[in-house]
C-alpha cells in the first residue's frame, strides 16, 4: 500500500504582479508530495537534488511520512533551477532562466521498497525519464498517473506518445489537450487522447476548474472564485498530488472515487496559489482543508424547488 | 403575475468556422422571449421591427404566450440588422455591419397591461432606452434584471451607471465585469458592481460557466462540455431569458431559486449554441430540456466515500 512520486525537487525564482522571490523551493515533486501528504503517509519520492538544497525541506518531507531513499543528492552539484515571470492576468508566463544542473543526467533509481507501489505519480519530467521509472516497477501499479506539458509535446513527442500506452490517467491543461489531440473541443480532445492509452483524462483549466473524462462519463470540478491569486506556480502539481494522494488513502480508483479526488486536488491547488511557492501547502491544517472542500461542494449545490 | 421583456428583435447574418447564414432572425429579445417561453406563458414583449420582418416569427411568439402588444411595427422601415464573423476559437468576433434602421429612433412604449409586470428583463440595449422602460412601470417590479455589454461601457457609461441604481440583477460577461469595475478578480469585480446598485451580479464566462453573487453568497453553474459549439450568437440572451423565465414561473427571487434559475439559463444557452440563430430554441422539447438540466446536475455531483 503506497504511492510512488517521481518528479523534480528544485529551486524557483518567481515574479508575479504582486512581488518577486529569491531562490525558493519548487519543483513538481515537491508540490505533489506536500499535497499528497495531506492524505497519505505511505509515500516514496524519486528525484535528484544538489548539495545546495536545504536539508530542512527534505526533513519536513520525512516528517510527513515521505520515504526519501530514492532522492539522490549529488555532491558538489547544483539543484535544478527555474525562473519565470507571470504576466498581469497570471494565465501566461515567460521563462527567464532554466539551469538543468543535476537534472541534465538524471537517472532515476526506484528503491526496492517502492517497486511494488500501487499508485504511481509520474510528475512532469522528460518522457524518457518517466519511462525509466515505469520500467523499474516489479508489479504493474493499480493506477499510473502521468503529468506532462507542452514543452515535451514540442521536443519529445514520440516518447510522450509511447508513455501514453502504459498509463491510466493523463493530466494536461486545456491548451495542451488541444495541442496533443489536434481537437479544439475538449470532449473530442479527451476522447482522442484516450484512444492512445489512458482510460481517464483530466483537463485542467486553471481558474476555470477541471474536467475528468473516461470512456463513458464526465465530471467537472469548479475552481473556487478567489479574491486574489498570488502565485500560480505549482497549482497543477498540487492538484495532481491531492488527487492521487486521496485515491491512495482510499485504496480506490473507480470513477466515483476519482470525482472526490478531483475536488481534493482542486482544494489543494486553491491553497497553493494563495502564497509564493510551497509555503501555503506547508502550513495548511486539516481543518482548513476540510472547510475548503465544503466550500467547493457548496459552490455548485442547489436545492430543487 | 407576468414577465416584461425589452430588447431587440432583429436580423443577423453570421459567419462561423462551420458555415454562414443569410439574414436570419436574431436580436436579444428574440432569444430571451423564446428561452423564457420554455418556463412561462405570461410574457409581454416591448421592441420594434420594420415591415420587412417575418410575421411567422411574431406568430410563433404569440403561440408561445407572448403578448406582442408592445412590439412596434414601423411601416416602410427596415428592421435592425447586425452581421458578424466569429474567429476560430468562437470566443471573439468581428462586427462586419450594423444597420440601426428602426432602432435609430426607438421609443419604447410599455402597454398598460404590462406596467405592473413583476419581473422585468431589460435586454441589451442603449442604457437610456432601458431607462425609459423602467420609468414607465407603475409599480416597482419585484425583480429587475439588466443585461448590457462593453459597447455601452465605452459609449454610454454614465447612463449605464445610473441604471445600476434601479435594478436588482446585472448580467455581464467576465471581461465586461472587469471593465466595469476596474478589478481583475471576479470576486472583487462583483462586489464593486453591487456597491453601485444591484444586489445580485451574474458573471457569464461562456464555455467556462457562470457565477452568481450576492452580498453573502456565491454559486457557480458549470457549462456542459459540448462536442461542438456551432454558433455562440444569443447564448447570453438565452441564458438571461431562461433565468428570469424560470423565476417568473416559480414566483420566487431568493438566492436558492436563483441558483436553480442559473442552471435553467445555462441549459437553454447550451441548446442555442448547437445551431445557427434561434433554430434550436424553437424546436426544443420540454423532455430535452429536463434531460439537459439533469446532465448539468450530474456533471458536478459526487457521492462522498
Amino acid at each position: 500500500m503506497s504511492l510512488l512520486v517521481v518528479g523534480t525537487v528544485a529551486f524557483d525564482a518567481i515574479e508575479t504582479p504582486f512581488g518577486k522571490t529569491d531562490k525558493i523551493v519548487g519543483g513538481a515533486a515537491s508540490y505533489i508530495a506536500l499535497a499528497a501528504s495531506h492524505y497519505t503517509k505511505n509515500m516514496h519520492l524519486v528525484s535528484v537534488i544538489g548539495d545546495d538544497f536545504p536539508q530542512s525541506f527534505v526533513s519536513d518531507l520525512q516528517m510527513r511520512g515521505v520515504n526519501t531513499e530514492g532522492l539522490q543528492v549529488k555532491k558538489g552539484e547544483k539543484s535544478f533551477f527555474w525562473s519565470g515571470r507571470y504576466h498581469n492576468d497570471l494565465n501566461s508566463r515567460d521563462t527567464l532562466d532554466t539551469q538543468l544542473n543535476v537534472l541534465a543526467d538524471f537517472n532515476p533509481v526506484v528503491p526496492e521498497s517502492a517497486k511494488h507501489a500501487e499508485f504511481l505519480m509520474l510528475g512532469n519530467l522528460m518522457p524518457s525519464i518517466q519511462k525509466r521509472v515505469l520500467d523499474q516497477m516489479k508489479t504493474r501499479p493499480k493506477l499510473v498517473l502521468l503529468d506532462t506539458m507542452n514543452f515535451w509535446m514540442d521536443t519529445a513527442y514520440d516518447d510522450l506518445i509511447t508513455n501514453l500506452k502504459y498509463i491510466d490517467v493523463l493530466t494536461v491543461n486545456d491548451s495542451e489537450a488541444r495541442q496533443l489531440s489536434g481537437e479544439y473541443s475538449l470532449v473530442k480532445a479527451a476522447r482522442s487522447i484516450m484512444q492512445r492509452g489512458p482510460h481517464t483524462v483530466i483537463i485542467k483549466k486553471g481558474e476555470h476548474g477541471a474536467l475528468l473524462f473516461n470512456a463513458k462519463e464526465v465530471f467537472f470540478a469548479p475552481a473556487l472564485p478567489l479574491e486574489d491569486v498570488f502565485d500560480p506556480t505549482g497549482a497543477g502539481d498540487s492538484f495532481a498530488g491531492g488527487f492521487i494522494g486521496f485515491l491512495e488513502s482510499q485504496q480506490r480508483y473507480d470513477f466515483n472515487a476519482m470525482k472526490q479526488a478531483l475536488i481534493a486536488g482542486s482544494a489543494l491547488a486553491s491553497f497553493t496559489v494563495e502564497a509564493f511557492g510551497t509555503q501555503r501547502l506547508s502550513t495548511l491544517s486539516s481543518d482548513e482543508l476540510e472547510t475548503r472542500i465544503k466550500a467547493f461542494s457548496d459552490l455548485v449545490h442547489y436545492k430543487t424547488l
